[in-house]
């Protein structure tokens, strides 16, 4: 946790920013898999990390800023609670910590909203990500299902705030960048033709435990990087394979880390795998070398998808123009993806605010295939930390699909690209920080270049 | 998955139980960590797996016994879901695999269940432990919150069904042991004083990854082992301490184990620990040897407890007479939880159907301290499947509470307790199939004395 002096600044100016009304903080609650109490790992909703620190279940919150009232809402424990869970400080306690007075009992939020709503304040809230929160609003706000309406005041001072990050969150970031650059590390050692998937997923998953840290999100380790999130873990990684990995490390705190990387099977990459490897570290490092404040992450994406486009041309797979092609979305048979996403208490960080908001700063976004899957595309400013992964990828389903109606046939040579159906999909992956000046890379370096990479193996 | 002839079988029983009406079951959604898309691993409704057996998120499915028919609902891949996730077999095909031929899309469910409705149907259905279920229920049948009716026939048709574990299970179970054995045994392998609990959650864990297998629960790795579910994992294991371990694997399939093992930070216990040790271990053999068809485990409860008590009376921690302290609920200071619980597809098997059914087969329950966490006492039957776990703990939290008001002074020899109040807890666990004539451990053999544990330290 951070200071509460932290805490109290970051609430002080959210009620600047809201300026009138009651901000409803839904605190997350534990999550039964197969039965009730046999709950997933706990995550405190990241709104209320940020506002309120504590990382607790079964805790709600109120900012009434007409009232000039803090409140956060939660029980003590049971004696019961104590003999199975163990001992915690009282809530009162931990909203001290915070730098909040008041604390009532769980059920009372109810009788405050109620009482609110009828005063005609105006209850803020953002939108709901779990049934759990969908079930407090019925009960509280006595609305139906999806009768919900989220503020859009609170949304835009929430994200504003959330995206430029604060030294001591840039510490705590790199912090399990640090840690994810190791379970990548981990894995290019560990990596033999032979092994299973899952093998690798466990070298990858005990750094990040042995960190004391959780995972920012599903670990992914495939022999298959063509599916852009693929969850299998069940294959043998066979001579002459890649093995695509995406994973990252979540710190105590919340922040996240978010690396991929694709390595060899054998001891070296094919020339084969290299051309097409080596043409994403080439989009890989024109991204980077273009990262400064005031460039919108859209032109970027646009500069790395053109690479990739060029590349693939002189490899015969695409051909005329590569940046009409990138216009018209030809790209995205081999690019279906962003360039990046914003990275900090959530992996894509504040996504259950909307992206609209978070990635577009209300401007409108494309829904052209591919490029709709762009989450950020807004100017670059001081304090953003956001991922750069572009990729390559040959998708079996996707060739089809597109070859049945010979989709975009001026910019795919789709002869030529049924030779490649079965490469896979290369992509490599680093978080940084965006400065007064430029670009800094968050955490330590892993190995990008096919030539880093076999040093390795 | 097993064959689709177990599934057909298993409905057709079913449906010789319940009689008439539709049964309806819901199928298990993704659930959002921090933000929707950020999903929890997922996980199928235990009951869903084992008349349905398909592991895919975005099902439901009905039994309409009174019109003969079975359909699964849910919806086909999109193309973006595709490039995304990866392909998969048609929901068709996925339905045939457990020999369903019906399948309509998702929305279907709620003019079925409507007509139904209409007709005079019952609707057969479980309780709800999910935020999501109950959405759904609220959606479908138009009920509000609260309003939910579960149907006791058809929770004490499966309860029944799924209690007795037929050979394959017991094979796939027996699986589960086995990795978890190998959990178990590779923390006391690499357990050494100064590292921290999570090194060694990694080590556990990393087993069960590199196996395939997810957790069957949340791994406790505690050296505050008096604490029963303690998650915490931040402590350095000092000289001197103890590590209490419960952690089990779960296969793909979905079938837990469930072991517990408390180790020595050194290489040998301290004589103090092994006094309160070996009297742990004498409970377990005591009830171990007990296990036979016939016998309600509640009695090798009350046995285990009794067990117990005469060892702290040895101790001169506890007075009076031992099988009286048991009666009347003194032994709760030191053993507050159960003797052990089913165990199948849910480490604790069946919980979300209710522990009146599963452990009581309709019985009332006690509602003393201690004897409540109880959670199987009914006579054991052939094909049961349980954990057994007796555990001494010493809580100061408890002491300084029950001692505050002296409470069971007749038993309980406060001045002496005070001595063991940071003594932490030892908790030892196997499982057990019940055979026609008695019982059979599950899975390769852990160390259980201080003995065999010291010879791997």
């Amino acid at each position: 946790m951070f200071s509460r002096e932290t805490y109290i600044s970051r609430r002080n100016e959210l009620k600047k920013r809201v300026g009138s009304g009651l901000i409803l903080f839904i605190g997350n609650d534990e999550t039964g898999c197969n039965y009730e109490d046999n709950t997933y790992d706990f995550r405190q909703d990241s709104s209320f990390l940020y506002y309120f620190g504590l990382p607790y279940a079964g805790l709600n919150a109120i900012i009434d800023i007409d009232n000039d009232r803090e409140i956060i809402f939660g029980d003590e424990l049971t004696i019961d609670a104590i003999v199975w869970m163990g001992n915690q400080p009282t809530l009162h306690e931990k909203a001290g910590m915070v730098g909040i007075d008041t604390t009532l009992p769980a059920a009372d939020i109810k009788g405050y909203l109620e009482k609110a709503a009828k005063s005609g304040q105006k209850i803020h809230y953002t939108p709901t990500y779990r049934a759990e929160h969908k079930l407090k609003l019925l009960d509280w706000l006595n609305i139906k299902p999806g009768a919900e309406t989220p503020s859009v005041d609170l949304i835009r001072a929430i994200v504003d705030m959330r995206s430029h990050k604060t030294e001591e969150e840039i510490a705590e970031i790199e912090r399990a960048c640090n840690v994810t650059a190791d379970m990548h590390i981990a894995a290019m050692k560990a990596l033999r033709p032979g092994m299973h998937e899952y093998e690798i997923v466990a070298v990858i998953e005990s750094v990040a435990a042995a960190n004391g840290c959780r995972l920012s999100f599903p670990t992914i380790a495939t022999t298959h990087g063509q599916t852009l999130h693929n969850h299998a873990h069940h294959h043998i990684v066979k001579p002459g394979d890649m093995l695509l990995i995406d994973a990252g490390a979540e710190t105590p705190m919340g922040y996240a880390g978010d690396m991929s990387s694709t390595i060899c099977a054998d001891k070296t990459y094919t020339s084969r795998q290299k051309l097409i490897y080596d043409l994403q570290v080439a989009s890989h490092l024109a991204s980077v070398a273009a990262l400064k404040p005031g460039v919108p992450f859209k032109d970027i994406y646009e500069l790395s998808c053109t690479v990739v486009c060029q590349g693939l041309k002189d490899l015969g797979i695409m051909k005329g123009d590569p940046a009409e092609a990138v216009a018209v979305g030809a790209h995205a048979m081999f690019y279906p993806c962003g360039l990046g996403h914003m990275m900090g208490l959530d992996v894509h960080d504040m996504e259950n605010l909307g992206e609209v908001w978070v990635g577009y700063n209300g401007e409108p976004k494309s829904t052209q295939f591919g490029r709709k899957s762009l989450r950020l595309a807004r100017p670059l400013e001081p304090g953003f930390v956001h991922t750069i992964e572009p990729g390559i990828y040959f998708i079996p389903e996707l060739i089809d699909y597109w070859g049945s109606e010979k989709r975009f046939a001026d910019f795919i040579n789709y002869a030529e690209l049924e030779k490649w159906r079965d490469f896979t999909g290369v992509r490599n992956e680093e978080d940084y920080l965006i400065t007064a000046d430029g670009a800094r890379r968050l955490g330590k370096k892993i190995p990008l270049t096919t030539e880093e990479v076999e040093a390795l193996r």
